[in-house]
């Protein structure tokens, strides 16, 4: 075992070993030792340490305007917070997830990193709070219970803006690239899994993109319920020991920072109590997943085969398919796809039931929930970057398959129906299904219909395009 | 045995006995037999019934407008389809949830039982398909792929606005006619199910409002997508075999006829490959089922004792509680409301799930889904009014015990942080703590405050009005 | 609106008028009035009054062996609730599931019913609680929080036993029949919906059946959780007012009425405190559901097409599929078994967030989990009897089908690895794939094959059957 | 940007680049390009790579013995795949979750890392697959649709048996440990969190432990599902190209290597087209976390106040509750617990959905799956440690509280019920409650009880301990 040197670190229950080498303080140290709970796993990630360095930052720029903060220490503050945001610090935040509910630990964490990163800066003594006191001047005027949620809020909107969306937009944008490429292809639709009346390929690839988006601005309203903030609801939502002007003046400089539109939220004591911010934001995200399960499902389905499946598609050989059968080509960018779909709607499931779990002024889940949302976003984005890049792009058609389906399929005959009833139309279709033979020569031989009206009236293409 | 007299009725298939003293046809009969799944409790109710008979009244006007039926069958389709829409011939709609996955079945259904009336109404005989044919004339235009998640948006549209919207509204109203008359009580607040700094009734209360009205237009923004119809798609969303002018036509009648603003959808396909407004709506209401778990919790926990527990609030005695334990009130109301919303998000996990589940141009969950978020609109809408005119209406304030509480609140001492500092406010609770002394006489011992500071400091009333 | 006849009834509350042809007294009276929620379709069915009732007789011989009930009280009790068990009564248990989360109120109205007709047997005046008092007569030795749970596990045993078993033992000989009759057939294996090596339709079929019964089994061992009962335990699991041979006695009544081995459960405060019985019943139907949802999927992917699908399976022509698109033939058996199982998803996570809400002494969640269990109990036994009659059933191959796609696979080369190695193997395939060539030509031109070496490894029966 | 020596390594689709310093190959290269999802969270850890390399090893010992690899390259095999189990080579399996769904990547990397390493050991070339070939000897007769299941089930077993059942175990004896310190107090027993009969703190405390332990043996029961492995059904579950004793071999060793109860499946295609194994540990885990939220909620409740909760416990105080509030002390231990029970829910409601979406000889969910049940096995494991340390262990009572509480508890009345009657007892309450009198008084005010019986009856000590 490897002695670490060591520091000792003060907080009101005492003294504190804590590594020499780290800014933390004591009660980073305790909840290290309390909550040994998926390590390494759940360490929060960049997005909620630099949500908490925005906050730290913007908190003290507001305290300083308010007189709360003297020039020296605000200055100090601010550069350390500017320090966490920008991810310099980031081994100095080694709390996990599951910790007390409020995040108050990590808001701490956030407290002692830049108070003594700031007493560093202005030539003080690690540990002695002087001239920077954790509690006093850094959380001056905040609360665990308001600070956390806001940072949080912040890293869900910055992943959302920065993150998601451009992902989305990209996919979509590959679609309707792929759309125009081979849109024209008229081809069998598929209702019930089965043979139905013809669409064209931009038709189809039109709708996994029009789902995707429909589910994008779900999303996109709902990243809009997060913009507001709780900062200077403090401790219970009264705003107790901050000044009125505290949280909108932070409000305003988060903005100015970060150019989100954030607010101070209307109703302080509901941003406490409750986080139906990110329930709205996470079933948001579970919407647009199974948009995109749709999606994969249909790629990997109309590429399966190559021989034995529907194979109207055919997607990028990536990389060898099975360690046993030889020269397999399997739709694995589908399968990551839908895989972490499962997974969001997991992280969703997470949400909801925490979600409802708030007593009184106090929702002590807000951990658990942001990480859940935060994994949410990460790994659609990701998966919707990894499907563009190595499935949608390199997606192409089997002409020849589609038109030999296309000229087997006996729904064609719907467009008999309007001419000769619909129950003349069905004898017609059974009678080819029975025989096996051609729709047309079904029709013709059931005296209903003659070979010009046929076709004239039975034209693939012409039935995509109706009106 | 009863034998019931039974009359012939045909579809592509062949002749099927149907009950004589039924409107329906063959294919409502065929389902009947093949899906005995569920009954009774999963017959279709009322609001996709009058959801089906106001759709069919509105695509025979359509079908007139476009000279693609004739005046008189017009008519009778209207008058059936109205009597359908009234509930008038509910007896005449036996099918139910689990058939098949497009609602096929259900909308068949309709189109029999309009077709027979109409024939009735036109002096025909029933089974003859003359002069009104189900399919030919009723279903004219339309295809159940289109028709049924149409009649479903309808039906969700209208539960929404007419059932949940004012039920949710009647309670929000109570409540703030309750934080009217409790409003001015100050009380200790609670956080971490710990004692905390104080709050006003009219805050506590006041935040269950605003966070279920929150939640409340979430569920608005999600009513609005499902305004979007996939009426004029017809089989795959090409719209093949409807005028291109018909889905709108329909769409506009709907409006006329619900004062609804209904449209038809810009992706026909999307509304009929996915049903991701039935997911949002599911989602919403989640959303709201939360935010209600919340409220019911808090009352019963308030109301908790009435001697051994927190016994701030007092509930109505509805009934007695206990069947053994004489004299005891229970919470049920609450209780009611809470299981309500386990089943709320039991059904949003049906409708999560089952959304993810489309194939190509169609998803044939449809029923399922409609039903889930019929159901919890109505068991939200149900349980709303019950907790509002047994609990809410009723709810009164233990002052005493209220005072009692407050008085011995230890966390009041935040108020001398900003004036003594944290670690010295923190020594003076925990000394309170440990001697089981006030607050006051721990802080006037630690020589740290003064009794005039400390009286002028530490105002609970003022500290729920921060600034 | 009609005037009915009443009768006044009191409780603890004071008088209550009932309708005069109810055996109800004051408390179901005011359930009814003050929980007007999801009526009718949440009224209690047969399942659990007939629990009820089962449970009151067998409590009725326990007292009465105990001295604790008079032998004429006891003979009209016993009547009365053989009555009830039978379901001579059930217009008189009106009450719904959102209730009252102890499930007091239907415990009450058992013990009201049960009253008032015992009375009426011994002569006497209804709701005058003489010579039959519902709380100290029927009720006991007996709480609400032991005895609804009791009532709910002899429920949720007696569906397991009588009616899911045997729907999935059906269904699961339907397949072995299926499976015999279509089972040397050698087709196409898929992996990732790919063409994969070859497997009889034996052992495709034997999966599925396999797959369900391994779930059935899980089904089997949750059963047994909840053959232990609450009963003893009375308020909080002390068993305060009932003798120590109390809940005994009523369970060895509960075995010998029932037939099946119900015992007094070890910790009777666990039984109270928490329903994790239903829990593991619940999630075991998920497990069962979700094999079937395989089983289903399977079916209609393999039966899909018909000509542009998979189309190696045919299944049963049962209804017209489509009110557009005339002849057509779509699987809906398989979904309705697909929609039951998002049901039965949905009920699961009801069932699972409602049983970790338990505080202290009782989960008051007991009404809406006994709900969902059983209708998971239902819709899986409906859907499976479904399913096998009118799908499993009918079930044929398409045998030509079948042959060419096997011979078109060209993963048959995987049969070549052990001799040419998984590298010049997989240059095979690519090679065949590219060309559109057969594999066994493919082999031919790489040279490293011979003919009769191809025909001796590569034979698609001896693939399925390896050793 | 750094350059990085790296070597050519080959696969059948030609060459790729690998960084020199790791013994992976082309296909591990190939998919850590094409998933760039998650990264690092979802990085594989150490329960899967050491459940490969413990198969790895078992798999060369069957070849070996079955004449299918020789003496030298098993040997080299075997010690590659014991440095791969015990974690030395962790650095070498750099792939995420997120992948193909059958793992195919991550049975690749093991391949080809071990395949490397033995080339290494044998002193031939990296990359060269001579004298070890990564398919032909170190996936010898396997597929990695038999050997990922295989892998993870060896996990997961050994993750339960060595993590989660300990930690477990430990929580329930320290319930006991408690339970025996504290047993005899009696305290007010709690329904719908209202006041009821007493208890003692032995049987509120050892509810506890029963319920864990009730769920602990589903868990158990689970675990026994998934020591049924697929090994031996290489690609569709035929076990082509694999000999009929390889799997039993395999199993054999297995259980010899681990000490745990393996064995081939009995149906091998079961194993591979679902996972319902990991369905119901995963559920099995659910409720278990359902029992610990119980626990965790009772604590915390029990615990609240100080002053104006129930405060009947204290619980230990580890670290500063609160940033704001000095002195504070929060049930943080109770709220890790809760939220990583949120979490297990969340994982598990990803393995229900996953575990429904095979199609065929398949189910591609595989590694999401895995990860999402070892992660809830996890995070149980730890949180059940943290929990039973820093809470259990150093809980104590309240004794003056818990009396004060005990006496002004009206329900004792219960036991004058059985002496007087339901109604008057319950009158005799409702008195008690309306003046704010003891039940003493009230019961001697309302002349149906003598003080002598009164003191008889009500004893809250017997109460608890009826017969």
């Amino acid at each position: 075992m490897v002695m670490t040197a060591t520091r000792t670190e003060r907080d009101t229950m005492g003294p504190v070993e804590v590594p020499a080498d780290r800014y933390w303080g004591a009660q980073t140290q305790r909840s290290l030792e309390h909550f040994d709970i998926g390590r390494d796993t759940f360490v929060w990630g960049r997005p909620v340490v630099r949500g908490l360095g925005l906050l730290k930052k913007c908190a003290a720029l507001a305290n300083a305007e308010l007189g709360l903060l003297g020039a020296d220490v605000a200055e100090a503050v601010v550069q350390a917070a500017d320090e966490v945001a920008r991810g310099d610090l980031d081994e100095h935040f080694p709390l996990v997830v599951f910790q007390t509910g409020s995040g108050t630990q990590s808001n701490m964490n956030a407290n002692e990193v830049i108070a003594n990163r700031g007493i560093e800066i202005l030539g003080g003594e690690l540990g002695s709070k002087v001239p920077v006191h954790p509690n006093d001047d850094v959380n001056r005027s905040q609360s665990s219970n308001d600070t956390f949620p806001t940072a949080v809020h912040v890293a869900v909107v910055l992943e959302l803006v920065e993150r998601l969306h451009p992902a989305v937009d990209d996919l979509c944008a590959a679609l309707d690239a792929k759309a125009d490429e081979l849109g024209d292809i008229v081809k069998v639709g598929r209702t019930h899994l089965q043979d139905a009346t013809p669409v064209t390929l931009r038709q189809e690839i039109g709708a996994w993109a029009a789902q995707v988006r429909d589910a994008q601005a779900d999303v996109a309203y709902a990243g809009e319920r997060v913009r507001a903030l709780a900062i200077g609801g403090t401790a219970v939502g009264t705003g107790l020991n901050a000044p009125a002007e505290f949280g909108p003046l932070v409000a305003q400089h988060l903005r100015e920072v970060t150019g989100q539109p954030f607010h101070q939220a209307e109703n302080l004591f509901v941003q406490l109590a409750s986080h139906d911010g990110l329930v709205a934001v996470s079933s948001s995200l579970r919407t647009l997943a199974g948009a995109l399960m749709k999606l994969a499902n249909d790629v990997r389905w109309l590429a399966s085969g190559p021989r034995t499946g529907i194979g109207e598609l055919v997607i990028p050989e990536n990389e060898p398919g099975s360690s046993i059968m030889p020269g397999k080509v399997n739709p694995t960018q589908s399968e990551a796809m839908t895989m972490v779909v499962t997974r969001v709607f997991g992280n969703d499931a997470t949400v909801g039931f925490a979600g409802t779990q708030g007593n009184f002024q106090l929702n002590v889940f807000t951990p658990v929930m942001a990480h859940a949302v935060l994994e949410s976003i990460r790994l659609l984005s990701d998966a919707c970057r990894s499907f563009t890049e190595h499935c949608v792009a390199g997606l192409s058609a089997d002409r020849g398959r589609i038109v030999a389906h296309l000229e087997a399929d006996l729904m064609l005959v719907t467009a008999l129906a309007p001419h000769v009833g619909y129950d003349t139309a069905a004898a017609i279709a059974k009678q080819a299904h029975r025989d096996g033979s051609t729709l047309r020569d079904a029709a013709l031989a059931s005296g209903a219909v003659t070979a010009e009206d046929y076709d004239r009236w039975v034209d693939p293409q012409a039935m995509t395009r109706p009106g």
